[in-house]
Parts: structure tokens; sequence; C-alpha cells
């Protein structure tokens, strides 16, 4: 697949069908997130792939974490809500449920490089996705002290990201972006 | 270009020949960037071309920066130190000088995501200039308070990034990696 047609056609999936991700085209992808750059190659990322155990808590806590979050805020439109409410039943019925975390920061400078790099890594891994017909959505619960928790996170690591992966069964249309030029500033 | 070819061979550049990048290409590089996800589509990526001004200001800043830190680390090898003493002369001949940065985050959901998403931003950033022969660096000199307040970026803001883009006089080999397999643990 071109680079272009990834990154410009890349959707953020949350409704998966029954097909699994096999766990050779998983390390493919994953491969992928290896090829980010970090400062002085430091590869803070670390991935953790969640079994079905830990998968069923994560779902308890998904639901009420968004139960007593965005399912609450009333200018939330009605259709996102559903939106929220069918993929917190079981995160849409996908295959793989993965957290991308960062090594322990001991510095303010790890601090500030470790999550952007495996950010960069989890863009890899998304695009990486995309080309093998898998896609999926990357949620900001890994913030929340439960996910940590049931990732046995410590107090010095981070979750990047938490990435539910399947194969589509829906693909939603593109949401709009603000173009690079309305972006961007120039100093003297 | 092929989407893995970009991932697998992109090299972190520090030295360029003289080609300046046209604005047509630049805007194209940065469009890729605005593709990237970002929580509730909230696009938190910002992107600011220093001119000479602000350049020569902050080639200053970060010599110093590099002076008292890793060119007095006595772990540091001396070809390292050489290679950052070469590119601190004037950021290796960058004809581009970037700031990627985020919104101002007024919640501590902003506060994890933004920096994220702008992380993914400029891997999309990274991958796009590739394609277009074009290559660079991510420095996190943009994690300090005089990057922050040349570039004008206020107390709840971020600089993601700062990029050296340019077109390569010299790529360097690839940096070795840890395989996904071995960053991959599983959770019951």
């Amino acid at each position: 697949m071109e680079l272009k047609e990834a990154i410009l056609n890349r959707r953020t999936v949350r409704r998966f069908n029954s097909k699994a991700i096999s766990d050779e085209t998983l390390l493919d992808i994953l491969e992928a997130g290896t090829w980010a750059p970090s400062h002085g190659n430091n590869q803070p990322w670390e991935f953790i792939l969640a079994g079905p155990e830990t998968r069923g808590k994560l779902a308890v806590a998904y639901r009420k974490a968004m139960e007593s979050g965005p399912l609450l805020n009333p200018d939330l439109p009605e259709e996102r809500k559903q939106v929220i409410r069918n993929f917190s039943m079981n995160f849409g019925d996908a295959p793989v449920i993965l957290a991308v975390t960062c090594a322990p920061a001991l510095t303010d400078l790890d601090r500030y490089d470790f999550p952007m790099s495996a950010a960069a890594a989890i863009q890899n891994i998304l695009l990486a996705a995309w080309e093998k017909q898998i896609a999926g959505v990357w949620l900001s619960f890994g913030s929340t002290p439960q996910a940590r928790s049931l990732f046995g996170i410590p107090e010095e690591g981070k979750i990047a990201g938490i990435l539910a992966l399947g194969y589509p069964e829906v693909i939603p249309p593109a949401q709009p972006r603000i173009s690079a030029i309305n972006k961007l500033s120039k100093l003297p």
C-alpha cells in the first residue's frame, strides 16, 4: 500500500467482525512500531496483550468510566453516545486489546520523551495495521489509574495508549481535518 | 513509496545539503500530519516555522544546552559528541526548523492526549517527508523553557517536538531495533 493512501485513508474503527488476528500478523504490525524514532534510540515502548481475564476486568472498568464520564455529558450528541455504548459492551468485539506502554521514566527528559516515542510507535502500528485491512481505536482510557493497575504499570511508567484492533465490520467516513495552512504560523 | 519502505527505511538525519524545501512541499508534508488520530478529532497540533531571527536565538540556546548537557557526559562516546557539535553549529544547515506544538491543555485528559496526538502527527510528517527524499531530526530540545519561550508557548501549551528538516547530505545507517517479540508480554 502507498504511504499516502495509508495516512489519508486510515480510519478509527469501533466495530469489528469475528475474524481473528493471527500471531504472525500481529507481530508484523508491532514490528512496524519498533521503527519509530526515539531519543538516543532508547526504544521506550513495550507491548502488553490483554488475555480474556484482563480483558473482562478492563471492559467493566471501561464501561464504568464511560458511564460516569462522556455518557453523562449533556453536550455530547446522542449519536456519539450510542457509539460509545455499543463499543463499551465488549470493545466492539475487537479480537485484540493491547496496551502500548512506556518504560519507567526517571528523568524529566524521559518523562517528556518516552510517551511521545511510544505515540509515534502507535502511529506506525495503526498505519501498518491498515495496510493489512486491520483497524482500531486508540483509547485514552490508558490514562486512568484503573487501566494502569490492570496492566501492572508502575508509578514511573505510563500507558501511551490502549489499542482495540481487528478487522472492521464498519468503516466510518473520514472526520474532517483543519488544513495544515490553517495550523501554520511563522516567526520572524 | 510503499508504506513499509517509508517506515523501515526512514532515518534520522543531522546533516543537510543546500537545497531548500519549497512552501508547497512543506505544506504537503504537514498535511500528512493533520491526518493523525486525535481524541474526539480535537486536532491539537499546531505548526510554527522559525524564521532567521528565531532560528539564530534558538541555535544559541541549543548550543548552550548541549554544552552544559550531553557534551559534558563522560559516558557519551566521542563520536556521538562530534555529531552533536557539528549539528549544533547551525542545525546541520537544515533549511527548515519547525516546532510542532500542542494547544493549551486545561484538563488532565488533554494534558495526557494532546502531546501524543501531536507525536503521531510528527510521525506522519517524518514518513511523508521521507517519501519526498526529505529527512530530519526530532529534537527533544522542545522540552526546555528556552525553546518554549522562543516559540511563545504559554504555560498550558507544550512543544511535542522541534523538527530540523531538509534534503540529506549524509544518511546514516539504521540504528538496531529490539524485535517486537522481545517487547511483547501477555496477561491472562
